[in-house]
C-alpha cells in the first residue's frame, strides 16, 4: 500500500501541462470516483461520496428552511406518460435508457429510467391538486437520473448521476416565478458561501433553456481554464405541463385554474466544479463546509515519548469543533504532507517535540500554504477562525481569477479574436435573434451562458448582426 | 379540503373487520404511500418519506459509529456480471427488469436494474482490495432497487423500494461472521429500542437464505394478525462471491487469500411493520422515534384572547425539545384530534383559556390514550418523559400480544390444528431435512421463519418426520 499510495501522491500532471490529465489524475488519486464496468456510470467511492453528503446536507437544510418537503417518486415512467408534454419528450427521449423486460416478459408499454421527473410530478400532482388550499406544493427529491450520453466525464458528463430535483406548484404565475428565482438564490448562495466558488447569475437564451420550460435561470462558473460550467438551474414552466397533464384546482373565485409550476436541480456536476475552480498542482482544493477531513493531525517525531499521546488528546478536543482526524501510520511525515495535500485537507495540524514543549502546534492552509504558530490555549477558536479564512481566501482567489478572465467585444471581429486569444467570457450585446446567437457559435465557438441580472452596456450593437441590441450576454465555451 | 378530509378521517375499516383492507385504509388515509401509473411502483409523500428519513438518520448514525462509509454504487448490472455467482443469478434473474436501448439505440449487453448490488461491489473490490492492509472494506449505500413482482402491497412488496445495502470485506472468516452478527444486532436495537418492535433473532434454514449467501440471519417481526415480517436480514457469504469475481490479496503470511465477505439490509418494508404492529383502528400510532410530528399542539376555543398567543409561545419553547407542530386552522378541535390520532401523533398537547388560567396544559398520549395535567414550567422536562413512555408501552404492548401469540407443537396433527386455529408463531422441532420443512409448509401452510439464536426445547423429536431433533425453529405464515 505504501509504495502504491507514494505513486498515487506523485502522479499529478500539471495543470498547465494538459488541463484533462490534470482533472482526471485528481479525481482518480483523491479516489473521488471510479469508473465501472457498466459504460458512462459512475463509483463514488467513501472520499467522494462524503463530498456530496455534505452539499447534501447543507442544501437539504436550506430547501426545508424555505419550506420544502422530501418525497420519493418511481424510477421509471412510462412512455405514454413522458410523451404528454411535447417539448419535454422532444428534449429528452433521445437519450433515455429503456426498460423493455420484466424478468422473461416483454412489457406491453416501455418504460425509461428517468432522466428527470417533472412527468411524474405531474402526474401525481394531476390527483392530489384540487383546491386553492391545496397549494403551493413544494416538493423535491434526492435521487440518480439516467441519460444516455455518448461520451462522458467524471461528474460533468455521465449516463447516471446523483442531484436533487425541486418540483413545486403554486397559485399564481408571479408565485411560481419567485420561487424560480428563491431557488436559484439558494444555489447561488451555497456555491458563494459554502462552496467558495464565485457565479453569475442570470437568465438562459430559449435555445440553452430546459425542455418544456418557459424560463431556465441558472448560475455560471468559470473554471480554471475560463470554461463555463453550469452548476444549477432553476425553471418556471408556467402551466404548460399542468396543461398537459390537466392539473386543475377551484382558485379562491371559484373558477377552475390551471397552476402554476418551477423545477430545479443540483448535481454531483458541482464536485467537478469544486475541482476546477480551487484544484492546483498538488491536488484537490476543499472548501471547508464540504470536505470530509477539514483537519489532518500528521505528528512529527511520532517515536518520540509523548507525541502520539499529545496528537490524540488534541483530537478529542478538537472533536466537537471541526471534522479532525489524525494520520498515526508509520508513513513519513512528508508522504503524508503529500497525501493530504493531495486529498484537499483544508488544514494541517502538525505538532512534535519541540512544538509539545512550547505549548503550541503548527498549522498549515491548504489554500496559500500560510503557516501559522498556535497556542494550545487558544485551538479551539482559531480552528473555526483559520477555516473561515480558508473560505475566504479560495473565494477571492477564484474571484480574482475570473475577473482577470472576462473580456468584451463589440463586434464579430473582436469576439472571434478574444475567443481565439484569450480564455474566459466576454461580454457582448446581443439582439434576441436565434440567428446570431447560432452564429457566434459557429464562427466563434461560443455559446450564450447567460443574460446576467446584472445587466451592463457594451454598446448598443448585436455584437453579430449589429441590430439595436439591450441585452448584454455572457458567451463562453462550457462543459 | 375541510369536507374531503373529513371523509378521510372517517374512512378507516375497523382491524377485525377486514385487516388487509385495514392496512390499506391507514396507508391511504395516513399519506404514508401512493401508486403511480407505473405498476407496483410506489410514490412516498412527504409524510411517509419522512418516517423513512427518519429511520434513514438512526440507521445512519449507527453504521458510522460501527466504522462504515457511505458509497454510490451504479444502477445498472450488465447481465455477464449479473452471471458471475451461479446461485445469485438464478435467484434474481427471473425477476429483474431489463434495460436493452440507449436512446434509439439497441445494447450490445444488456443491463438489469440492480436488484441488489453484490455484484456490483464485488466488481469493485476486485480492484480495490490487493493486500491485507486494504481490509476490512465497511461499505453502505442508501438506493432504491427493483424487483419484478407479479403481486404488490404498499410497503411489504413492490417493484421499487429503498433500501439500504450493506457490503463488507473481511480478512479472516471469524471477522465476517462477527460483522455479519454486528449488523444484526444493530438491526435488531433499531426495532426495538427505536420502532419499539419486538424481534426474533435467528438464522434461516437453507431454504430460505439468500440467493448466493452461506447464511443469512433474519429478525422477524409479528404483526397484529399474527404473521411474520422479516424485518432486516444480514449474510455470510463466505468466500464464494471473491472466488466467483476473483478478489484476492496477498495476506499477512505473503499467501494470495480470498477475503470474507458479509452484505446486510433494511428496507421501507419496516413502515409496513411499524403499523401492523402499532396501528390501532383510529389508525397509525408512530414510535416517537421516528414519528415526522412527535408533538401537535391544539389550541383550544382558539378565537378567545390568548390562546394563540400562548400556544405559539408553547410552540417555539418546544422547538428544541421535540419535533412539535401546532394546528391553528379553522377546523374543529374534534377533527383535529382525529386527524393527528390518524396520522399517529405520539402526543397531543390541548391548550385553552381555563389552562392558560391554571397555567397549565392537557397531554394526550396517543398509544393508550391517557390524559395528563402538565404545568407549563415542567412541560419542557415532561415531553421527553411522556416520549419515553410512549415508546416504553408501545414495546410492552406488543411484546404483551406476541406472547400470547406463539403456540407449541410436537407432531403434525398438533401443528396443523394450531395453524389452522390460532394466528402467530409455533415453536417445533425440526430435524434438518428439506422434505421436512417442505411437508409443514403443504400440510400446514407454514413456512421456517427462524431458527432462533435462543434455543428451547419443546421435543426432541421432529415435529414432522419424528426423527430426533434438536433445532428448535419458529415456524408462521408470512408477508
Amino acid at each position: 500500500m505504501a509504495k502504491q499510495n507514494n505513486k498515487l501522491v506523485e502522479a499529478i500532471t500539471p495543470m498547465d501541462v494538459d488541463f484533462a490529465q490534470w482533472y482526471t489524475d485528481i479525481v482518480r488519486n483523491a479516489e473521488l470516483m471510479d469508473y465501472s464496468s457498466v459504460r458512462g456510470c459512475m463509483i463514488l467511492p467513501p472520499y467522494g461520496y462524503a463530498i456530496w453528503e455534505n452539499i447534501q446536507h447543507i442544501l437539504d437544510r436550506k430547501f426545508k428552511e424555505t419550506g420544502h418537503e422530501n418525497v420519493s417518486m418511481p424510477l421509471f415512467i412510462p412512455e405514454g406518460l413522458l410523451q404528454k408534454e411535447k417539448d419535454h419528450v422532444a428534449g429528452f427521449a433521445p437519450e433515455v435508457a429503456w426498460v423493455t423486460h420484466g424478468g422473461t416478459e416483454p412489457l406491453q408499454e416501455r418504460l425509461c429510467v428517468r432522466p428527470t421527473s417533472e412527468t411524474l410530478f405531474c402526474e401525481y400532482y394531476a390527483r392530489a391538486i384540487h383546491s386553492y388550499r391545496d397549494l403551493p406544493k413544494l416538493y423535491n427529491q434526492w435521487c440518480s437520473v439516467v441519460r444516455w450520453e455518448k461520451t462522458t466525464r467524471p461528474f460533468l458528463r455521465s449516463v447516471e448521476f446523483q442531484w436533487q430535483e425541486g418540483h413545486t406548484m403554486h397559485e399564481t404565475a408571479q408565485e411560481a416565478m419567485e420561487e424560480t428565482e428563491r431557488m436559484l438564490e439558494v444555489y447561488a448562495e451555497t456555491l458563494e458561501n459554502d462552496l467558495a466558488i464565485p457565479v453569475i447569475k442570470g437568465r438562459k437564451t430559449d435555445k440553452e433553456k430546459f425542455a418544456g420550460a418557459e424560463a431556465t435561470y441558472t448560475v455560471e462558473a468559470m473554471m480554471h481554464d475560463g470554461k463555463a460550467l453550469q452548476s444549477g438551474t432553476s425553471h418556471y414552466f408556467g402551466d404548460g405541463f399542468a396543461k398537459a397533464f390537466e392539473i386543475r384546482f377551484t382558485g379562491r373565485d371559484n373558477t377552475l385554474q390551471y397552476p402554476h409550476q418551477t423545477s430545479w436541480g443540483m448535481s454531483t456536476r458541482v464536485i467537478g466544479g469544486i475541482i476546477m475552480t480551487h484544484g492546483d498542482d498538488s491536488g484537490l482544493v476543499l472548501p471547508p463546509a464540504v470536505a470530509p477531513i477539514q483537519v489532518i493531525i500528521i505528528p512529527v517525531a511520532q517515536h518520540k515519548p509523548g507525541v502520539l499521546e499529545k496528537a490524540n488528546e488534541l483530537l478529542a478536543k478538537l472533536q466537537g469543533v471541526a471534522r479532525v482526524k489524525i494520520d498515526q501510520s508509520e508513513q513519513s511525515p512528508g508522504w503524508k504532507f503529500a497525501q493530504y495535500e493531495m486529498k484537499g485537507v483544508p488544514l494541517r495540524l502538525e505538532i512534535g517535540p519541540k512544538d509539545i514543549e512550547n505549548n503550541q502546534c503548527v498549522i498549515v492552509r491548504r489554500d496559500n500554504r500560510e503557516k501559522t504558530f498556535v497556542s494550545l490555549d487558544e485551538l479551539e477558536s482559531k480552528i473555526p477562525e483559520l477555516l473561515e479564512a480558508v473560505r475566504q481566501g479560495l473565494y477571492q482567489k477564484a474571484y480574482d481569477r475570473r475577473l482577470g478572465m472576462i473580456s468584451e467585444a463589440k463586434d464579430m471581429e473582436q469576439l472571434c479574436k478574444t475567443a481565439e486569444e484569450k480564455p474566459g467570457f466576454v461580454k457582448a450585446m446581443w439582439c434576441g435573434d436565434l440567428s446570431c446567437e447560432e452564429k457566434i457559435k459557429e464562427e466563434a465557438g461560443l455559446s450564450s451562458r447567460c443574460i446576467p441580472f446584472e445587466q451592463e452596456s457594451v454598446s448598443d450593437k448585436c455584437v453579430c448582426c449589429g441590430k439595436p441590441a439591450d441585452k448584454m450576454v455572457f458567451w463562453g465555451k462550457s462543459y
